[in-house]
């Protein structure tokens, strides 16, 4: 499986949260071998729940697990600190990124600490994105601590 | 409230979750003048969910907020590096540790960052850390990912 494949998921995941009313970003969790673990989006709106980013929302779905090491972490936007901090703290191997145009989250601080990242710049991610903030630039805040 | 104070409402918690069969990690969001906004315990064994870290749970029992800047996060033990994340992004001004001996989490770099961090050095914290970390060895292991 592809990066841009993995992110596929990400991606159907972002638009599914969108659908919802919710803020368009996705993430996945597969295993190296091309696996999914677990898929999510956030959730800050549809469960009224702050602390569901998508990447917590994509661990939580893959359930308990002993160790990430070979796990691939991919998501449609650069992970803020909060989602930052949730893979350097299980050993998530690599993170595979959608886009960091709009949001320049902790990427770079997970790639001097030995993770894996690649930044894909996906022009649908980025898309999503924009037409989200400009559309609802409060929320978006409110979803960074901004 | 003084920080002893806040302390024993995340020491409750942390007992609470003991007595659930669970990991003894509790925590609490204050405002500045002491009016408690949400708390919570590690819920991986009642949940099943290895998202739900104390820090995590108390930040969504206190709902969405608008600006965490004066906010407390008071935590039983030192914060992983998830949960460090998540005090960082939110720009939650605060940070009150029950002990930071049986785990040093993120803290250091949480002070780094502006954050005013205060460690109690409590020894009902470091006692029931302790015990656990005995009594459980691989769960906790499983707990920070290690």
């Amino acid at each position: 499986m592809t990066p841009e494949q993995m992110l596929d998921v990400a991606v159907a995941e972002a638009r599914k949260g969108l659908a919802e009313g919710g803020i368009p970003i996705g993430a996945a969790l597969f295993r190296a071998d091309g696996e999914l673990l677990g898929a999510g989006h956030n959730r800050r709106v549809q469960n009224d729940d702050p602390s569901v980013h998508a990447e917590t929302d994509a661990f939580r779905a893959a359930g308990r697990q002993r160790g990430y090491g070979s796990t691939i972490m991919v998501t449609t936007l650069s992970p803020c600190w909060y989602c930052s901090g949730l893979v350097r703290q299980f050993g998530i191997g690599a993170v595979v990124i959608g886009e960091a145009r709009t949001f320049h989250g902790g990427h770079d601080w997970l790639a001097e600490h030995g993770v894996a990242v690649t930044v894909l710049d996906d022009e649908r991610c980025v898309a999503m994105m924009k037409e989200f903030i400009a559309a609802s630039p409060e929320l978006w805040a409110e979803d960074i601590g901004e």
